[in-house]
């Protein structure tokens, strides 16, 4: 320091008073605060936490490859928006589902082998086995699958979804639905076809990792009474348009995922008179088992969701997220116009809520493939809603309203058909754009049940699964490089 | 003025700026904001519009007696919030209601003679004489009814009540429904029984003001399918916990009175597997019957609320109102402990929005005793948490949070079985207290369909009736010269 330094400064008169903003690391603005003066924060955090390599690639696409990639996006949104799924027809997966042949089963997630099955989806394939008629109990069912006698592939990879642990046989009944995209249904294009299974409802059943004689006589009821009487039904009734039920459902309180009942129950009464017309060895079974589950309409919207998620899938050069799928030890994620699974470990299942007797210690890692309903605006994003779900969320309606909003800061748009009233009748959210994801570091929080990890008790309690951000990364890097 | 005046006040500092706070009457305030001063109005207006039999009855009722009034209306609203009314069974109007024989036509609303029936009821009632076999058709039925052959009863005075412009014979079959009070069913007090008909659904029907063919059938269908098909399922079913559903449905979006849907669809899946089981006789006649009719349980929560009003009505010295009744000519209320009924004219419904083609020059008064719900935390005051209620009040969701506050505003207390996830999960407003009504001038809104008003058109709209202030002043006159 010279002498020179100490002359008063020509041009700076010092303000009486400082007020600090600061934006970053909240510490510096603790210190300031610490000295008793004012500081306003700004919770600034680095995109994709400064990790250079991902810098890179969000500069690259929002950058130069922005303008093509927003208009790829722009068209997946459009069909994740606009497609109209109808619930067509119910069928035994080997008579409609592409591929399925032989002594195979369609589980949820990402693909897998035997070695590394977790255990509520391992007790799921002996249910099915034995359902099928490939073993005479679980002993020899689990035989079969450790010795590779079938064949295990993701359902995902036959346009079809599966929720939690389930694992489906070519003769298990699916749901048929139908997207015709922009063809008129007479030639224009052939219609996009989705499948999922029917709703095994809650209880001692194979997709909640059971593999009791109870969860296996389920299986029996939906191929043999289920499966037979909704197909009979759609004889009668014609299609059904999917999601205006599912709109309905939004705005009583369901978000579709965890909670189905508005939307399971406003089909139940449409069905009636077709239920009560049903030939007597459906009638009394299927109403049975339809007025004990309030889960119905589950797989209903799970289908319908991959019907729009297909479509959009064949736009290509897109950032948004068109697979999202767990199978209790893998966490996986494709994007529009790819076949390409980007895959993380299945994360645990947080902000649970255990039944009586049982904690963390005792829950499976996140599984299914119902986390398809997030990418088109139903489930965590239609939580806003849901009084059901707020009771998972904290248990206000700000709380489930927070679930709602962290997915808009990830989600491209806002869907026409899915209104929130309490949002003021607001769109939910949808089109998760793999960008804003990295460069937010917000992954999408999925509503679901938690299952037993080893001991076959089935569901023992519920929660939010935040997807794990790595997949991601990944994901945003192979488009950058692409 | 002298010239004393001139001199300065000697403790008196003129302030530089005044600020105006007025109290009452807003031409002074706009005035003061006219000379562009700031202004801050306080929308105060003296107790019950200043009419001086009021204010000293107020006076009276909130003073020296208050402190016994409020006990009672303690009691009344222990009474309102916490019964628990159950379906028990369902069997013709002449084998349960009391005091219904002979030729006999339960209406809705007060007491009236045939004279001053306005057209939709007269309709109503020709098509139950129709129905009841008493005339082979609507003319014949018109003459019976003009020569007094038929004897009219308020429902209301036979602990039933009945929905918009219905009449209801000796062969109709009716809800009955028991609240067990403070007494456990086995001798400590006898049980509160009350009454309503099966809701006819939408449509072509009576209570509509319909008198076609069509409408008289939907009468013989009650009778002949609908009541012997309920009755069977509850011999199945036992007892049903209406207010439980009716709970559920408020969560999910109902009032519970404009709209029933959500209560509707929870107690058909409930019942769907009681329905399949049904003789073949009632089973499809009756499961197209309900699956057409999304009002189905606005009875049901009719007959429950009846049933509280009928055991809260037994404390004595209460303000609080207990019946609340039209027929589309004249509109009346009764308090807690009395049987007194304090009428004014039935007020047109406002607010409205009419079908097609249709306008308030098409429009009958106000009608029906179904505002009995908006007097136990139904209805208006659930209005809240409604979309579709929302619709019909301004569109958005704080036009419906404003009709569930217009009733705190006249209400005693809250409900600890209805409440509002919008607002909170706070309570339904219960009690309907005369004097807040008067003091506020704040009447009741209720809900309510617009029937045609001579054509026989049936419904042509929906809106929201405001109760006529002059009633409440009546029942507050007397209530404060007993």
């Amino acid at each position: 320091m010279t002498a020179d330094t100490h002359r008063p400064l020509p041009d700076l008169v010092l303000p009486d008073e400082v007020e600090v903003v600061n934006v970053g690391l909240p510490m510096f603005a603790d210190a300031v605060h610490a000295q008793g003066r004012p500081v306003q924060h700004v919770d600034w955090r680095p995109p994709a936490g400064g990790d250079p390599a991902a810098v890179r690639a969000l500069t690259r696409l929002y950058g130069d490859r922005g303008t093509t990639i927003d208009e790829a996006n722009a068209e997946v949104l459009r069909r994740l928006d606009t497609g109209v799924p109808f619930l067509v027809a119910v069928a035994p997966a080997a008579d409609v589902v592409p591929g399925v042949e032989g002594r195979m089963l369609l589980h949820c997630g990402p693909a897998i082998g035997w070695d590394e099955v977790c255990d509520p989806l391992r007790r799921s394939m002996r249910a099915a086995v034995v359902a099928e008629g490939w073993a005479g109990d679980t002993v020899e069912a689990d035989r079969l699958l450790a010795d590779g006698e079938v064949r295990l592939e993701p359902a995902n990879h036959h346009d079809m979804v599966v929720p939690m642990a389930s694992a489906i046989g070519p003769s298990a009944p699916v749901l048929v639905v139908e997207n015709a995209g922009d063809g008129d249904g007479a030639g224009d294009g052939a219609p996009i076809r989705a499948y999922a299974p029917i709703s095994q409802g809650p209880g001692d059943v194979p997709w909640y990792g059971r593999d009791t004689d109870a969860a296996i006589e389920r299986l029996r009821l939906l191929r043999d009474v289920a499966g037979p009487a909704v197909a009979a039904i759609l004889e009668r009734t014609g299609p059904l348009d999917i999601l205006s039920v599912a709109a309905q459902g939004i705005a009583m309180g369901d978000d579709l995922h965890m909670r189905t009942q508005a939307a399971t129950n406003l089909l139940t009464r449409t069905w009636l008179a077709d239920v009560a017309d049903l030939p007597e060895d459906l009638r009394r079974p299927f109403a049975g088992f339809l007025s004990g589950n309030h889960l119905f309409f589950l797989t209903l919207a799970m289908a319908a969701a991959k019907s729009l998620t297909l479509w959009a899938g064949q736009v290509s050069g897109s950032s948004i997220v068109t697979s999202m799928a767990r199978n209790g030890t893998t966490f996986g994620i494709r994007l529009a116009g790819s076949e390409r699974w980007f895959i993380t470990a299945s994360p645990a299942v947080g902000e649970a809520m255990y039944w009586s007797g049982y904690g963390p210690e005792d829950a499976a890692l996140d599984i299914g493939d119902s986390a398809v309903l997030e990418l088109v605006g139903l489930g965590g994003p239609a939580a806003a809603n849901s009084p059901a779900v707020a009771a998972f969320l904290g248990g206000t309606m700000a709380d489930a309203a927070e679930a709602t909003e962290a997915f808009r800061r990830i989600c491209i748009g806002a869907s026409s058909r899915f209104t929130l009233p309490i949002l003021g009748f607001t769109g939910t959210p949808v089109g998760v754009d793999v960008r804003m994801v990295v460069e937010s570091g917000v992954t999408p929080k999925v509503n679901t049940g938690i299952l037993a990890a080893s001991t076959g008790a089935g569901q023992v309690g519920a929660g939010v699964a935040t997807a794990p951000l790595g997949c991601f990364v990944e994901a945003l890097l192979a488009l950058a490089e692409d």
